[in-house]
């Protein structure tokens, strides 16, 4: 393991599988030497690492916190009247400089609202953005917004861009990530009103900027930054999942309908095992809440032991990188570029009037 | 082949591979029977059946079509410049009442935009919209609007769910089709300003409206029309495409990297290729383009002579189906659905204010 960080903190109540999954994770991503603060109702918790016969040897604490945000609590009304849930707790422990990062595979929109409320914006820093990573053959691509912000402005997309460089390039080592908006074509007459603009500004900010992509260019390999408005990257994301698992299904029902298939099926479990773990948001872990001041990671609601684990070394990657303040700074950049264009705009005369009839 | 109908014009000079593959396509479909009006300069046309052997007993006509519309060429200015090209002649027939739909694999911007020329919109329909049948494993979902129109009203995903419903219905005989509308979840909370008013007036449509959808039902076969704007219907199919394709190729790569996989991979190869087609838009055929006075097809751009002969069979149904009017008279119950719904936000003057700061 790399450069040792402060421990991950995480929501052991958080998930339909909690608290034994998270514990499970918790443990494993122990064994391999990252430092857990498990956060919820302390026996409860001390229960089931004894139940788990977690080892006294593993770097493990607990941190109490007596109360627990449901699945179907209302976000922001949880976040504050519940003011010791075992969310807020743990976001406060990275807020207070005791843990690295905090994940939690519980209700994602009070997760959102608690680092939100407790750790604030980096920077300047409007919106923070969902960050999924993608499960290409090819390269480490990922998509923001994936679901956080469901109206965007221009320069919400604008600084989806400049903080998905970051993250592509600090965290994920890619070395000069290709940025794209995602659209319906690849001319620049397409998109709408929203990306049009987002697009012009992006033109001009100096990173390596693509102009638009479309659907079918995600798993490419050839971008390494898609940007959207949440709305639409959720429908992508999900839509995704829905092929690989529809997919899946007609390779099923095909391998056992004639001799030679199922024969042939057999043989062939490992590569298909193989391709159904490349594409498992398991593997993936979590996704992380890209643009609050500290490391915040959202697990998958169903998270399993695998899925616990693999996203607490996502946020262990995420600390190491410790690129919180460059994406505040880089975010900061958002409003110039669209000034910038705002002001070729009026001078031109063109696109204003085009802009103002749409708005 | 069920009730004869007029012929379906098919513009022979449109797409990647035309004339040749459109030729073929119309050869193939003109041996099962149905009856084809190739549309394009006369002497290439005909030098193209030619060279294609297709015997003089086929229903094959020639209408003489001198000019080109390029895929590059703009659309508006394409239609309105080239009164004689072979996309034009094609709906003037569909209008004439020559020829019983129109079918082009060309410039898709000018088939549009020469369809609302030509035939213009059916009853109230206000804006057409491009309808993808989806690969499903169970049942003939359909999306619309699956790229036309980038930024819509209210009315205009109220006017998609009716027309998708009688398409859905008459065409594709689902007997009563479950109509959705595609979002970021599926709790009414979720969606945009537009898809939240669209879903408000919807419920009180007398359709079997289902409230939101998400990406990962489009395949799953619990939803009939699945209905979005043409942005994010556009981003969702292109997504399917490219996920599709991208598994596809990590199956190939897996099934060469061990000697059990290729043993297996070889005994397999049917199975998968009965997948491949199911999910192949050539299979698919073409997009009707629903909403017009008149049958309209938009075949892929690249399509080979089995996604033409697709696109005709396509065609034909929707002629067969005759629910044009049927399809005006059901757009026409959408201002009312919304005018009823802006009634009761009004008297409660919830909703209204939130529309409002949102526009």
């Amino acid at each position: 393991m790399a450069a040792s960080i402060a421990p991950v903190a995480l929501d052991a109540m958080g998930g339909d599988n909690a608290p034994v999954a998270i514990v499970q994770g918790a443990i494993d991503a122990a064994r391999k030497g990252q430092a857990i603060i498990l956060v919820g109702p302390e026996e409860r918790v001390r229960a089931e690492l004894d139940r788990q016969r977690a080892s006294w040897n593993l770097p493990v604490q607990v941190r109490h916190a007596p109360e627990v945000v449901g699945m179907d609590d209302h976000p922001g009304q949880a976040m504050r009247r519940k003011k010791q849930n075992s969310i807020r707790v743990a976001l406060e422990l990275v807020r207070d400089g005791e843990a690295s990062a905090a994940v939690s595979a519980g209700n994602s929109g009070a997760f959102m609202a608690g680092a939100m409320m407790v750790l604030g914006c980096s920077g300047d820093v409007q919106r923070p953005a969902i960050v999924s990573v993608l499960p290409a053959a090819r390269g480490r691509p990922l998509m923001l917004d994936a679901g956080a912000n469901v109206d965007c402005k221009p320069l919400h997309l604008v600084q989806f861009a400049l903080m998905g460089e970051v993250y592509s390039r600090r965290v994920l080592c890619v070395s000069r990530p290709r940025v794209a908006l995602l659209a319906n074509g690849e001319e620049a007459s397409k998109g709408t009103a929203l990306t049009r603009t987002a697009a012009a500004a992006l033109a001009r900010s100096g990173l390596r900027f693509q102009g638009y992509c479309e659907g079918r260019d995600l798993l490419g390999g050839d971008v390494d930054v898609v940007v959207t408005d949440g709305f639409t990257g959720n429908v992508a994301l999900k839509t995704m999942e829905g092929t690989a698992q529809a997919l899946a299904l007609m390779m099923k029902e095909a391998l056992h309908r004639t001799l030679p298939a199922r024969l042939g099926g057999a043989l062939v479990r490992n590569a298909i095992d193989e391709i159904r773990r490349k594409v498992d948001w398991r593997e993936i872990g979590g996704a992380p809440l890209l643009g609050v001041d500290g490391v915040a990671v959202i697990a998958h609601g169903s998270s399993d032991r695998r899925a616990v684990a693999n996203a607490i070394a996502r946020a262990a990657d995420g600390a190491r990188a410790s690129c919180t303040e460059e994406i505040g700074r880089a975010a900061a950049q958002a409003s110039a570029l669209l000034d910038a264009e705002r002001g070729e705009e009026e001078s031109t005369g063109i696109r204003g009037r085009r802009r103002a009839s749409e708005a």
